[in-house]
């Protein structure tokens, strides 16, 4: 099969690669039918050192069933099916407690013997409880709004329900790229009638008010503090949702978050260490959380508003490429003239 | 009057002052019944520069209204009355969000012009949103435990509530002080089943054994969190209360607490930086909460347990000195031959 490495930073590469196998009795084979480029991708096309070996890349797809293991029952082969971005049993103690991040038996897309999503097909481990169906034909127009369910949809949910976001909640969304977006759509959503998004990019910011933002904030830094201070009474909003993933990101965070107030961070931390003494979160009484976001726990809830219409979260893709074409995919949106990505392999 | 001030690290003097007087209209001037010293109070006790200028000491107080002010309502001189550590309107936007330490018209005592609680007497600003009458007389045997009401009791309540603990949570509490204590019995209180409690001095910890603990760990540091680790089937806490403040005790936080659990402050930290990142808190969605405990919030939800002995938070104090034997009383919770001193003016 035809399969996407990265070799370097900036360095892309479509190539053939073994066609994925049964492995495990708990194993599916699932041939690609959309995938697409994460902005999470975009931190080793500026960091990753250069190597003989190739890394596959991609951890977002929807596919058809082709083959599976002899212990993964509720499939079945020509399933259309959804899986997030890590697999997961579905049933340890984690799970159960809604972290499929955190399964004991699970794990993440290309690392190790797994492959990446980039790609003709993959090897789906602990498929029963990873994979769900999806009642939808592979010609469905909802193939780009179901495909934000393996991440980016559930990561801006995940955002807003760890932030407790409920229709007294004042929101602020740091971040106009596609999680950013997908946090402002989930916080109105889940009631929030103030939505205060942070970003620059017009045609972003544009559909961000599409989405649910009331005001847009395009200054950084300590201008943007500012601005959300005077847009809420000089006291900060109740909800920071944290969609970028630098330390200025979280210095933003810190500076418009009202005291008793929750900064809640999906985007992936470039940074270790972060102040949080009392000049910073413990004084004004600031919760921190956030994470990498168990989807699956979500998809079940946000599906049927996808299935129906209510939203439209497939939005967020703006072009759309074959795999021969991935490479133009990642320039593409490092160059931001794309926010996001879709690969038809 | 008589009042304690610290003139430096370890330089606690008891001297004559001004009789505090009425300044607003909002004020009351309470006589001091009963006070303490604070765990917090060798903070400076261990660093605060030498000084000319003393700086008043004490928070935590119950006593009784001999002057009112103009404007307060709903007091009468006579009244016995118990203040939180933190005076409030209870009527800002954020005394009605529940957050009174964050108070628009608030602040701390021994603050500028505000004196402290190791004295015979006190201006209490914002009287009426402050003050709770307490339905005993100064000759209560309940004295001492309505006293925690002011600070450690709250304390350890806000810890454990933030952590959101019910009968189904596995909680650790780091810190066998009083506000330790307090978060032991506030987690059995809440309903949790199962409270390790991280502390190495044992007269407390039988006391903690007392307040609900169901496990001791004296182990600190590696040794700590492997044991508590071993305690949980290897999965760690879903809360921890972290009552200490220093950077050893949030490390330790992280090392015992459960992917998707919550580390709850209310140590005051002793550090800024922290680790945030990937590594620490991101990877395993770990929620970072707590901060100063808006005790004015909770008194109404905790005093009728203290009434009616449901509860005995006042076991904390096992030391009790008149005002002129305060400098006393510092050293013995130094030394920690005391865990928490009492002060009868």
């Amino acid at each position: 099969m035809r399969a996407t490495f990265m070799y370097g930073a900036g360095d892309v590469r479509v190539e053939n690669a073994p066609d994925p196998a049964i492995q495990q009795p708990t194993d599916a084979i699932v041939r690609i039918v959309r995938s697409c480029v994460c902005g999470s991708d975009l931190h080793p096309y500026h960091s990753l050192p250069a190597s003989e070996q190739g890394t596959p890349m991609g951890h977002e797809f929807l596919g058809v069933v082709e083959e599976l293991g002899s212990q993964v029952s509720g499939l079945k082969r020509g399933d259309l099916v959804v899986s997030p971005f890590a697999y997961s049993d579905n049933t340890c103690d984690f799970c159960r407690e809604g972290l499929h991040t955190s399964c004991l038996n699970g794990g993440f897309w290309a690392r190790g013997d797994v492959g990446g999503a980039q790609a003709e097909a993959i090897r789906v481990p602990q498929a029963q409880g990873t994979l769900v169906r999806l009642p939808v034909g592979e010609d469905s127009a909802l193939l780009p709004s179901l495909l934000t369910l393996a991440d980016v949809y559930g990561t801006g949910h995940h955002a807003a329900r760890q932030a407790r976001v409920n229709a007294r909640t004042t929101v602020a969304v740091i971040g106009d790229g596609a999680v950013g977006l997908m946090a402002v759509l989930s916080a109105r959503r889940l009631g929030a009638e103030r939505i205060i998004l942070m970003g620059r990019h017009d045609e972003r910011t544009k559909l961000g008010i599409d989405f649910g933002a009331t005001d847009v904030v395009p200054e950084r830094g300590a201008e943007g503090i500012d601005k959300v201070r005077e847009l809420t009474r000089g006291q900060g909003v109740h909800a920071v949702l944290e969609a970028v993933g630098y330390l200025d990101a979280y210095e933003t965070a810190a500076g418009i978050v009202r005291p008793g107030g929750v900064i809640s961070r999906v985007g992936v931390p470039q940074y270790e260490d972060a102040p949080v003494g009392f000049g910073s979160l413990f004084g004004p009484n600031i919760t921190l959380t956030g994470g990498p976001a168990p989807v699956r726990a979500y998809i079940d809830e946000l599906l049927p508003g996808v299935l129906d219409g209510t939203v439209e979260p497939g939005r967020v893709f703006d072009r759309a490429v074959g795999l021969e074409r991935v490479p133009d995919g990642y320039r593409a949106m490092d160059d931001r003239t794309a926010l996001k990505v879709l690969i038809q392999p």
